[in-house]
């Protein structure tokens, strides 16, 4: 049995674990990226989680077949460089790759945390069996990996599957966090959710159970709107229905684009169950042309905690097996 | 030198032409498609046009190392089946490609005309050198071709690279060919040009040059419009930089999803010459991410023309050169 270490690296914290090559995650640690403290430190820790998460598992490094190591932000995939993260200040040009292979002696993966997530998925998650597959991490924003055929689509300059950022509204659009106006996130993520249902409440205070939250110091959150649709609250159906029909828009536009197998939805906006993923399913009937509305799955993620940790395993697991797979 | 054999089947004519392996077009013949005739014919006159191709060309059958067939309307490309062409009236579920291959024993390319075109032109047009690239061809409808690392993106229920069908408006969106609304080729297809210049001098009659032609029996022209910006009309400048706006924000969603090193415009559209294309390269900037929006070439196609049968035989090429290709 070959073992991976794969290292999920997060604004906050640093997620580090073993993989088999079935894809189970054996061990898994956690550390403060403490980005703030300098980029130096922040390899450090990488290096850090990876003997953490060796030596927790049970297993001496040179029982590891290769690391993979995922992470956000603008990055040059190929040269294995973070170059200008907004969740990683005030980190610039970090060459993460170079840095943990020189420090292993070990094949080192370096991929975007999106695109890492999806290809976890794809082979070992809702993913698996299809031939292509496009998955979103809904959360903060919408963060999009594309799978064909076992090639990643890390675009000519790493910004392939930035499908977040596609735009599907052009007039009175909504304004991104990216800066841009009506890309997909600022309609579907769980931010957009959050904004959404505020602007609604605020023009309709007192008829909404949410609105008493609004007032509340911790805020409204988009388990709270999720919650209120549960329980009948008007106001937060029509939230989240909107939702179910922004992610169908941006669903189908990827389904007349890459045309996948499946398409898969993870992030913290899926915890809410299969009743939202119905809603999506039953706008893209609507939206998309019959053949793939017909034929392309709807699913949830079901890598769960460890999809960061696993999807940069994957990543590794792809570099030392490229001439089998595919 | 190889030689192959292109087949551009559309719905008044099918063109096809002798193709060297360099993809220069020796010689080519234009037939009647006579859909109206039903698909047995359709078929013959596919067979004919192979046969004049060749002999026009001086060649004799078996100096042919590959034939290719392409074709517009819903198909199962896999199969090589034509299945319900709405420019095809009334062919169903027609067998092309076993057709042809049976026919003259020799290996047969099927592929759909907007990724074939976008093939041709990746091979041995303004895609050359790309390593991966987004065709668009700007007609009554938008084509699409996806081609990454030598892989036509064709979709696993032959849609991939239908983004002429990507929602780009939710809102009061236009009408589509295709009965759904907010489609990308809704705003930016020559026909969307006409139907927004007329919607405009419905409104404006008698302020504009071209409101005489809305009156004339032919009726306006995408070319009629175009021309009238380039002499400073106002309402047909303001037409045609909204067509170069709509067709950004084409382009920056492909860009943000493929990334690809080119994105190239054909079809009627591109006549009017390179500073339309300096004003889609304008709201690109504006549009996309930094990163790409610098580094992406936009290029009118080079290939003319014979596009459609040399974009059908480098299909074929690729079919006969697969081992060494990509």
């Amino acid at each position: 049995m070959a073992y991976y270490i794969g290292v999920d690296v997060g604004g906050t914290s640093i997620k580090a674990g073993v993989v088999d090559d079935t894809g189970r995650s054996l061990h898994s640690i956690q550390i403060s990226t403490e980005a703030a403290k300098g980029q130096e430190h922040g390899l450090a820790q990488m290096s850090r989680a990876v003997r953490e998460a060796a030596k927790d598992g049970g297993l001496s490094l040179d029982q590891i077949s290769a690391i993979g190591v995922a992470t956000p932000g603008t990055m040059d995939i190929p040269a294995g460089v973070i170059l200008d993260p907004p969740n990683l200040k005030p980190w610039r040009n970090v060459p993460v790759r170079t840095h943990i292979e020189r420090e292993f002696r070990l094949p080192t993966a370096f991929q975007n945390d999106a695109n890492a997530a999806a290809y976890g998925e794809y082979c070992f998650g809702a993913g698996r069996g299809a031939r292509s597959m496009v998955m979103f991490t809904l959360g903060t924003g919408i963060g999009c990996g594309i799978i064909i055929h076992d090639m990643i689509i890390e675009g000519e300059h790493s910004h392939g599957a930035e499908s977040g950022h596609m735009i599907i509204e052009m007039n009175n659009a909504r304004l991104c966090g990216c800066g841009r106006r009506g890309c997909f996130e600022a309609y579907a993520s769980a931010t957009a959710v959050v904004d959404r249902a505020r602007e609604i409440l605020e023009e309709a205070r007192g008829t909404s159970s949410l609105g008493q939250k609004l007032t509340e110091t911790a805020g409204l959150t988009a388990e709270d709107v999720f919650s209120a649709a549960k329980v009948g609250d008007a106001i937060a159906s029509r939230v989240v229905e909107d939702t179910a029909h922004y992610l169908a828009v941006g669903t189908t536009n990827l389904m007349h684009t890459i045309d996948p197998d499946r398409v898969i939805y993870g992030g913290g906006l899926i915890a809410t169950g299969d009743w939202f993923l119905d809603r999506i399913r039953h706008h893209v009937r609507q939206l998309a042309f019959p053949v793939p509305a017909a034929k392309t799955e709807l699913l949830y993620a079901h890598l769960g905690n460890d999809a960061g940790i696993i999807g940069a395993a994957a990543c590794a697991r792809k570099l030392v097996t490229v001439s089998t797979a595919g």
